[in-house]
């Protein structure tokens, strides 16, 4: 029996524990997806107590938490930190199995060297331990002490990134900290946010929006705004993916209507988020940018409780609809449109695995721009990193994954690369042991840079 | 080599076979979900031959047969029981690797204490002692035999619980029948049975139904009659999970086309099925009960076999079209509509597993009254119960799940909670011994006690 | 650890050692489905160079070359024959995890007796040596030294099966070569070759066809043609399974629009393949051929791709909308319009597996003529293998499989044949060292033999 999470934690094979501990291990994090405030960077944010850093805005927990039977009052409610922290001390040992379970021990471990299991009979003991050691740590601190070497957050096209700004005339800080343009309220015009989202780019771009063509010509250019920053990429989230042949007439009626306010067919909808996506795509094709989708992801499907409490409060769930389907046809209305941009696509519904991988496969003309995106939220687990890696190894090229990220709000998440590291090792040391791939050091090592760093580094081209 | 089924079937690990051994094993069985007719307990039915127990109500096992190549004459048709049993003996050595070759096995042995795999060869003496030993066995002594301490059955809301009753006043029986209320019949407007079934709630209710309305009135007091007779769950089947926003007067609308027998849309279909299955959630909120609702199957997929031998011989399916993209909207339409009872929901599909996982954990709120159900019928396997328990562990809290039911007609398949006991510790044995979760025998023996008995008792209100 | 790709490449047990070397090693190939053109084993062809071999014909391959970033000139260009190899070689270290990894190989293995793994340093050397060897082998040897006894190929329906003549009229080959029918040009009326079919078909038929009834006529007729040349089964494939109840008048009227060039809804388009495949089954069932459906494929979805290079060149993928959801209505109406041939389904996405071994066995009656096909395609990889074996090993089954098919242009991949039979041994080998099957040497070498040969021999008719 192998200890509880112990240096050798998911890695069973010499092999394993050779690539991990001889090379994954030592290589810094490029984190291209992450939801941390830039503000909380640029102000280098310190933490009373890790309630703050766990749970104030962490709703994969707050899920589980729910689901465990604690009260809403002890989890985003006005119970003080020690009892959020105990209460969800109490649900640790019933998620047996969660990658939450995993990550919050490897982050006790990396972020404050505590080793013990956190149940309620250590959660005195490890609250006032890891509170004494919040003292010295700051958003930075914790950034350093897990080797991050870039980041990009999430922003809107409206946002002047100030906060990106402060950073870069402050100068002290080596990590790159760069914005990431996502689009979302301006191009999901089927949602609650989209007429307010409008009139926001309508103020950046100091003019009134009108038409499809003009939302369009206005994210290009606070695209351009954003690259002049440093912008090395684009996120699209999609309830489902979707495409429908679409003139710019047919958008802009859609639009026009959506802005009064009035209810859309389906096919008006993905009419406008068709012609919208295709203007996008373009421009990040002729910025070199890295253009990621990710679909199959029902939101605030809680009414009542979205009502009471608002968006990114835990009531997202897999979409069985995801529309994998017209992934094909979209991808085929970039190439007939300005090109395709270099491209990651994530479904968070891990039935589309196969359906993905065979899909970019049919597209990787001209070197090769595209890429099954990692598992994450949803699948952000061993099983569902497992899943992925096999299903793009199986229909893919391996070798050219760009590897992992953390979607996360929080300084300690990090460890989310050390856990895909992990089970990526063990992964590649199964195919080895069994006899699948030669046993040759410098190709294994290779794979394990390019995987966990160099794929991520060359395709975003960050600066580090 | 391990022995065949021995002592320590399916369990690997020092770890799995101490969770087994020193815990799952001794736990009473509750079945919570299955399809024993209350008259063989009242009447506490004896057997003629292992045919009777086995073969002469196993949809399961007759499909079996029938693709191995067996004339249905030796399924279902006049063949005499040594005949069907040899036929039954013959299919088993070319299904290796199904749950039901386990399940029969197992049977064998804790039934029967035979232990040599059933084969033609050994077919004339199995038969021969598992007879000879079924004169002393009768349906009660089998649920002895087998630690059963609860049972519920599946019950027409216009029964009248007479062998219930039966039971009930005999008071010679340590064991709970309780039964459970399936409204199927007067739910699922679109199938044959509708108008028959709405006839006899009719009947049962003592007035004529003439709208929605006054079916979901009508079930409302034959839920009242179950209660009083202590029935603690009711379980809805539905070949695809739906909703549709359902007034009242749509639903009676489509509730009287089709007691006329016209065939409606789909849409009006789920108008009325939506507005039933809201009005019953509200009724089983009321009174504390367990509703289950399972979706993603196909039935009498077979026309001309169904039209011979009527529903329920085997000729059911997994449904690709489950519905699981509805599953959000309808548990919003419980909340919005009377509130969410307590709910355990299942698909056939195995493909929905992470569906259901984050979709429960949106609605987790107040204590958390949501269960993704267990694997079972077409997922009832070592590797579907695998699925599911991952599933569940990755997207919600392992620790609640409220664990096994046979879904059985016959007197024997207890064995398959012991199939499940063996899954899940070997599954949380795994976990330990590769240091994914700590050693704590207090903490490992509570997860096992809670997944195998303590969940089930406590969620379903059982009195044992 | 292992050595890499050694005599006990993917088996890890010894029961799954002896069952592979004892018995799957030494039988015979039945390949049932390929795609090698007759033409080549008439005239007995050779080979100048490894590339032509392997890379001339191979779109899986190209698809992996172009997602690792080589330009077209070096994959289906002008480049040299050692130009495209050496951009394969380069290719190959990346590819980890890919079946094409282990088949390429096996194939150096078993074809050439050459057991470094190619990589860009020993690209060279391997092209030589490979190349000499090829000087002395042709088509025909290559088949001999794979231990092929029989081949189908697949034909069009107007095919004159020339080449079949010629080889049955050389009467040199000691390997059975027959035609396999395949409908798909005349029966997908929404793909553009289909007027072209319908043409050539009218041409063969010698008369013009105005109906969807003379089609039919016309393909009974060709099917005649066939299995007076001892063809022995048939292939359709549908990018999606459908099913709309169609008479003969519904079905001509979408034929007439179609050969106008109209385009057709959807509905119409699948009247008409719903007749036409309805009406094929029959013809099947009448002369005791074997069935093939797979779907669950988008074919040519890159368009601008397809346009230039034109179809089967690497730019098909899974299909997520499979029409699963309709083999069990077109199984119906085979029943009830002249009965269910001997049937093979495949579905392209894996995520169908369950649904259709649960399908197959609602229809298994009067003598289980329905076979869940072998995980090929996209799924030919060992998880893939584990997932189709797995699945309908619970579902249905397992001892009366009909075993693996190449889908192959190349004479050189036979190998996947040995591949499934590693996959298979070990899988059993599992089962069996686990005690989930008893250690019956008897009964396990009968599975083996039934798996990898004598089922598949059976089933079909092959006369060898």
């Amino acid at each position: 029996m192998r200890e509880f999470l112990n240096r050798d934690f998911l890695l069973s094979t010499e092999t394993a524990k050779t690539l991990y501990h001889g090379t994954a291990e030592q290589l810094p994090i490029l984190d291209y997806h992450c939801h941390i405030p830039p503000r909380e960077i640029a102000e280098d944010r310190k933490f009373d107590s890790i309630t703050q850093v766990w749970l104030e805005a962490d709703h994969y927990k707050w899920r589980l938490m729910r689901a465990a039977g604690v009260p809403e009052e002890q989890i985003t409610g006005g119970a003080s930190d020690w009892e959020k922290f105990r209460a969800f001390a109490w649900t640790m040992p019933q998620i047996i199995g969660n990658p939450i379970y995993h990550w919050s021990h490897l982050e006790l471990q990396r972020g404050f060297g505590i080793t013990a299991p956190l149940t309620p009979e250590t959660a005195p003991a490890i609250y006032g331990e890891a509170n004494e050691k919040l003292r010295d740590l700051s958003a930075r601190q914790l950034m350093r002490r897990f080797a991050v070497k870039a980041v990009c957050t999430t922003d809107g096209p409206a946002d002047d990134l100030r906060w990106h700004d402060a950073i870069a005339a402050d100068g002290t800080l080596d990590i790159q900290v760069l914005p990431a343009f996502r689009p979302d309220q301006m191009v999901n015009l089927e949602k609650p946010g989209f007429a307010e989202g409008i009139r926001s780019l309508s103020a950046a771009a100091g003019r009134e929006l009108r038409s499809a063509a003009d939302v369009a010509e206005a994210l290009s250019e606070r695209i351009a705004y954003f690259d002049a920053r440093g912008c090395l990429c684009a996120d699209h989230g999609l309830d489902a993916c979707m495409y429908v042949p679409a003139e710019e007439a047919d958008a802009s009626a859609a639009f026009r209507k959506a802005m009064t306010g009035a209810s859309l067919t389906q096919a008006e909808a993905n009419a406008y988020k068709t012609f919208l996506t295709v203007a996008c795509a373009k421009e990040y094709a002729k910025r070199d940018w890295v253009m990621q989708i990710h679909f199959g992801c029902q939101r605030n499907v809680n009414r009542p409780a979205v009502a009471r409490m608002g968006p990114d409060h835990g009531h997202d769930a897999v979409n069985s609809r995801s529309g994998a389907e017209y992934l094909a046809p979209l991808l085929n209305a970039f190439l007939e449109n300005g090109g395709l941009p270099k491209l990651i696509v994530y479904s968070l519904n891990p039935s589309d695995n196969t359906a993905i991988d065979s899909i970019l496969s049919c597209f990787q003309e001209n070197g090769g721009k595209l890429r099954h995106g990692s598992a994450w939220w949803f699948n952000d687990s061993r099983p569902g990193m497992r899943a992925q890696l096999t299903s793009l190894a199986c229909n893919g090229v391996l070798g050219r994954f760009v590897g992992m990220l953390t979607d996360s709000r929080s300084f300690l998440s990090y460890t989310r690369h050390e856990y895909f590291r992990r089970v990526l090792c063990e992964l590649l040391g199964e195919w080895v042991e069994s006899g699948q791939y030669p046993n040759s050091e410098s190709y294994l090592r290779e794979l394990v840079s390019s995987l966990c760093f160099r794929n991520t580094h060359d395709f975003f081209r960050f600066g580090v």
